[in-house]
């Protein structure tokens, strides 16, 4: 049943908790499974991959079959209508614009001591991008996630995207082509992840792996941790949309239905001064609903996740807000600004009436690949400072070592740390 | 035995391969303990904290001595001596002024589609620090993780420090109070990570926790990672020295040693051009040890893990350096920039003869808490960012939105998302 909360209730905190700790996902326990499948594909590489692939994709390919070649994807391109493939080109330039504005500045300067100081960004050399196979390919998650890493100058990008009985989907290969993806292998689950950490005849590993996946693929990448840099733990998708009532009701339930559409364990959240605004709001997604081919989906999730919050000014709303740390928050108020200011924690923004979120899940240009769960707390969407790396450079010569050193000699005396002591003290008072 | 390589030699690869995958720390499985533990904190709260640690410290306390109080902290400082005070306030101020300079810039533009697009910067709200207790207790590490947090702006620090029969270490609340952290409680091992991750009567929760520990505080850091966040699993501490023959022998020594003298599991290389320096480099260790306090650990870390290896030439170091990808790495040359610009992987770079890498540790400024276990291939020191997140932010108009939604419309419905489709066409040819 969907939550209807008002802050002046007095039972509105524990309500509200109940709403926060709901628990959405019930991701089985596949830890075990996924840890055989890895420890079998670390050791016996190439063959175990084959054997999961056909096992599990249901497929009959042989070791040299793994690889989809340009050849395959040109076939598969070439059925993708020109306006796809149209709208896909208007993504990716979009995409690639408002990323490359995101590669960071180095930093090099020596400072009064006369110490040399600052820290160089790099890229990282190998990535590996999980794409899902089946209803879950999305073209649009190649996009998002595959050019931020090609921006960031990552030299070899591997796709891995498992073809359930052979079958491609075209959009995702054009999607990878236009993205500048280097190699493309035709599987998925654990083993992929398996793959892509450890490397195998075929494939050789990668720094860091990211992008979706199911529950295998999310406890794989758990478990390659370390070995690899990964990405995030996507959990499901949500929307807060704090609105006023001069928004049209049936613009705002369509907003909230295109979260409820994605997964029944999605959540749709609004925020607004106006009870009677709400209930409007609520009338509208029920008439969508009856034309909506995900209405299913969509009203489930509605029904055991979605909430009405009645506010009575926009600060509770902010507060609000700040403890939910949405995925995804519109702000459809006339001045979207003053609030935008106050929040601290939402992966996305969407300032306005005219912003639904929808277009950022496509052509706006920042990522789609958000923090979900609470996380836009403490972390940040997907982007090229994912593929980044910052070495830090720091350079004395003897005078300057003259200068700091003693305070560095002094504290490792005061930790027991001889030896570093010793590396400074042997320097100090040498002509250079 | 200390690996003894040279490139030319048939087998290097082999060899090379075998210290790379070497096992150096056997992490005892304590995830059971770890998890009943969590579960505990988090049903009975400052009730079981107060348990675990008059347990596990040896202490009698009650739930209200949970909190070091200002006026203990006033009693430990007392104890430290000016001369070690002025150097932690030397370290600092240098870390400050160095961190200062990695707070990003906020993104704010409108495009040539008339979309304006951007992302803010903000805050953490509240994070905790973890610092071991008893021999591992460094103000070092405690300047080194709570002064990022500061200067981000984040406005709750809390500090967890055990205090094993009680014993507070006066240099690690000298640190605490110069870097500003806002609350100390004397508790540690996994029940300090729960009390932070999940909160108390007495401490309220946090976004994120940081800072070193034992594999109780990894084993807890990892399990309650994505409640919070987390800053990184820290291995044994690394250094990788590439030197020419015109080091003095005995300050390259030193400088091995002092990653050597942390801990057994600790792992010291050399990269020289020329056999007989690394032999010079070796009998220069042996005189070392005969005088180094740490001498037992170093001399077993160096026995045990360290290695020499020749190479023809700087090209060569070059590249196994990106294969070692150190948390340290010294380029004891005479142009080190030439070296450093080819080098992608590596934590901090310690560039000429007169930087060991223990002045790094203490007070040339950047951070010394840095990627361990070839983790500097896909990460990056802790700094400022890891206390901040991005949100990002997109506005249209109705313009812009009739510019760039139609091939939002056509991308949603590729993808079978009508929903979607749906929010974006329902607001296109609109007045606004």
């Amino acid at each position: 049943m969907t939550f209807r909360l008002e802050t002046t209730q007095a039972d509105f905190e524990a309500q509200f908790n109940a709403l926060l700790s709901a628990k959405r996902e019930d991701a089985p326990d596949v830890n075990k499974i996924v840890e055989d499948i890895l420890v079998d594909v670390k050791k016996r590489g190439d063959e175990a991959v084959v054997e999961y692939t056909n096992k599990f994709d249901r497929m009959d390919i042989a070791l040299d079959g793994l690889a989809i070649s340009a050849e395959e994807m040109d076939i598969e391109i070439a059925k993708v209508s020109d306006e796809a493939m149209d709208a896909l080109k208007v993504a990716s330039d979009r995409i690639k614009a408002f990323h490359a504005k995101q590669i960071p500045e180095d930093l090099d300067y020596t400072d009064e001591a006369g110490v040399r100081l600052g820290y160089r960004w790099k890229a990282v050399q190998a990535a590996g991008l999980y794409v899902p196979g089946g209803t879950a390919a999305y073209p649009s998650s190649v996009l998002m996630n595959a050019i931020p890493a090609k921006v960031a100058g990552v030299d070899r990008l591997v796709m891995v995207v498992p073809t359930p009985d052979g079958i491609i989907n075209p959009l995702v290969m054009a999607a990878a082509r236009l993205s500048g993806v280097d190699e493309i292998y035709r599987m998925g689950g654990a083993q992929a992840v398996g793959a892509l950490a450890y490397g195998t005849e075929t494939i050789k590993p990668v720094d860091i792996i990211v992008g979706p996946g199911n529950a295998f693929v999310a406890a794989a990448k758990r478990q390659v941790f370390g070995t690899v840099g990964i990405d995030m733990i996507a959990g499901p998708s949500e929307i807060l949309v704090i609105a006023d009532n001069k928004n049209d009701p049936s613009w705002i339930a369509a907003d909230l239905l295109s979260q409820a559409e994605h997964d029944t364990a999605a959540q749709s959240i609004l925020i607004t001064d106006d009870a009677d605004y709400a209930r409007a709001v609520e009338d509208a997604i029920e008439t969508h609903l009856e034309t909506l081919p995900r209405a299913d989906i969509a009203s489930e999730s509605w029904e055991e996740h979605g909430a009405l919050v009645v506010v009575k000014d926009w600060d509770e709303a902010v507060a609000l807000c700040d403890r939910i740390a949405p995925e995804h928050l519109e702000l459809a108020l006339d001045n979207p600004d003053e609030l935008e200011r106050k929040i601290r924690n939402a992966g996305a923004v969407f300032m306005g009436r005219y912003t639904p979120e929808a277009i950022g899940d496509y052509v706006a240009g920042p990522n789609h690949v958000l923090p979900t769960a609470r996380s836009a707390r403490f972390s940040s969407g997907l982007g090229v400072l994912n593929f980044m790396k910052r070495n830090s450079l720091i350079q004395c010569d003897a005078p300057s070592l003259n200068t700091i050193g003693p305070a560095a000699v002094t504290l490792a005396k005061e930790e027991g740390l001889d030896a570093h002591g010793l590396s400074v003290a042997i320097r100090l008072n040498v002509e250079s």
